[in-house]
């Protein structure tokens, strides 16, 4: 029986721990994410809440998407991550947790569980099925998600809140396959360091990598090891935090410079 | 004895549980609000610090008591809010210690208190006279408020530091009556919604209602249940998530395209 | 034996509390931070994680070792400090856990220490030897000094992380002597006033003073108590929140006024 259950749902055995990360499009100058820390401390007085964007650009659920996958790829098992860029809601749109890298994500099911979803196999998506007797019209975040997400970091299971789903909405991104001679940007930090969907598992010795920036301009850049292995003000192409090929300028923005934006192809040529 | 004391003081039996959330005007780039948060680390180590906003405009102390009102709003029976929003430090002005819908409100005695005054009737101000033997001209916030909201989260009872007074200092904003046919933007958050003073208890149905905006121009605008409800671009009146009538922009800021600004009039019309 | 140990290491018996400070220029729109406090809880699982400012100026190594040392000022004993302003991240330089005012600072070896060294007496260097078994060319922040400073919350001995250096590198600037009479201005905060590294303690009696700024012109000011002894708009000089002299413009800001900048010369007659 207990097998069974296994088959259907390997999330189950997921022990969740009092860790509840946050990352919204609110900003920090009203009280909107305070009113959702506020609901996860009603249902869990002793979750730790820990902030992880809330300037992701308004609406922006792809920004959102590359910025939650950090957070999932960084936190241990157990860990509960709240979500919300939600420009349906009050909508019919679906609610989700999706069991992910042995920790939960909730979220509304409009493309932001996209990148969590693809750097992380064996993610299972789960709509969520509960709501509160009353809840305005205007701001799930607090009065539906924020509350689920205390209840997960609290101990209750996914079972009573949800049903398995198989559809969740997915965005038209996924990592470049080890065959793939191309790439393409798909996040600008704040920085203006331009990410692609290249990992670093699929390119050959770096020594021998050019890099082609496709559109305005083609552009052949070597791969770098840091920053410091160009001059200031000078392009290059490195291997980012992230495990991703990344295009940067030293002590520079290269999105400003080199006129990058999410979806510029990328080449590579060894 | 005991049924007397709580006559004159019911705030007396609120429990301090150990969670602070602080508001101020300080922003985030420098250490100011590390420095309250290590003070009331010192009295109270088990503290959960929260923040609501440090992002209040330079002073607003209006925009400083809306956002308040919010975490008062959200948070659980014996919380300690901290709200630091203080242009008068240095001055003879009044510190607070507020007992409000089961909470704690730590603050100048500036009007910084009045819309949760407002709106949570039964509030009870008190003012602090606990001062440490040495402390900053320029930093009450640090020096004396934070060590007092961490005696508060630490359990340390009302009386010893403070005398009860009746007389806080209040802006003159008020929740619009009932039988009122008007009201006024009360708050422009960061994304350009107006929030007004008009509450959701006070309207007629929905699909009666019409909302004009008085000023550089006379607009009406129908009630809406929510965004989607009118097309990009678009402006709406809907019951915003605080319980309030608000005047949004659909993806975009109802402040800057309808000029709108805090103390401007909205008339209401079934 | 235990005698010979604290001669050659006082800062041993610094017991650690599990409160983890962070200070760096990552900003808070991306997941960099969230990514350095996932290391910290995969580490110390009951850390307290307190942000004291992710808004340094990118690159700005002196900025951000001011506003680190509010924060050693303000904690209590056995806090761990992580501060990553980073520009030299894949290069050789070193890293280090600073003992200081009963605290640790964990940090790359780049000057960020700089003002905490000066205004601390005692404090003892340590060069970082642990590594961990792989990590980035371009994230020791959250590759090697978040587990770092998890396991000093957790209450892990430096002697098996570091070897004792004396020789860490330190910027140029002093606190100012009993006999100066002038000093510098060693940082302009987000409000635009310009702190000294002249200490109350070196100043004569305060109505006596008069404060002269060198440079584009000479500006004689008088040393007030707080703001509220000048009318709006006026400059004044105040013993600022950190002790220190400080230049401040009244509801303005000192630095966009009177064009003062990090250097500057000032000079103090009594």
């Amino acid at each position: 029986m207990s097998l069974a259950r296994h088959r259907k749902n390997p999330a189950a055995p997921i022990t969740a721990r009092p860790i509840v990360t946050l990352t919204s499009d609110f900003g920090l100058r009203d009280a909107y994410v305070a009113s959702m820390k506020a609901q996860i401390c009603r249902i869990c007085d002793r979750a730790r809440l820990i902030d992880v964007s809330h300037g992701v650009p308004a609406q922006d659920i792809l920004c959102g998407s590359i910025v939650l996958e950090r957070a999932v790829d960084g936190f241990p098992a157990g860990t509960t991550h709240l979500a919300v860029v939600d420009p349906g809601v009050g909508t019919d749109r679906r609610l989700l947790i999706v069991a992910v890298n042995r920790q939960f994500v909730v979220c509304p099911d409009n493309g932001l569980i996209t990148w969590t979803w693809r750097m992380h196999p064996g993610a299972i998506a789960h709509e969520l099925i509960w709501r509160p007797a009353k809840y305005s019209a205007t701001f799930h975040g607090r009065d539906v998600l924020a509350p689920v997400a205390g209840m997960l970091a609290d101990g209750q299971s996914l079972e009573t809140l949800t049903r398995p789903i198989d559809d969740p909405i997915l965005f038209d991104i996924t990592p470049a396959c080890a065959t793939d001679t191309s790439g393409q940007i798909i996040h600008i930090d704040q920085f203006g360091n331009a990410t692609s969907n290249i990992s670093a598992r699929m390119l050959p010795a770096e020594s021998k990598l050019q890099v082609q920036l496709r559109g305005k301009r083609v552009r052949p850049l070597r791969l770098k090891r840091t920053y410091w292995d160009v001059a200031p003000g000078k392009p290059l192409a490195l291997i980012g935090s992230s495990g991703l090929l990344e295009i940067a300028v030293r002590d520079g923005s290269a999105a400003r410079e080199l006129k990058l934006a999410v979806g510029d192809l990328i080449n590579i040529k060894s």
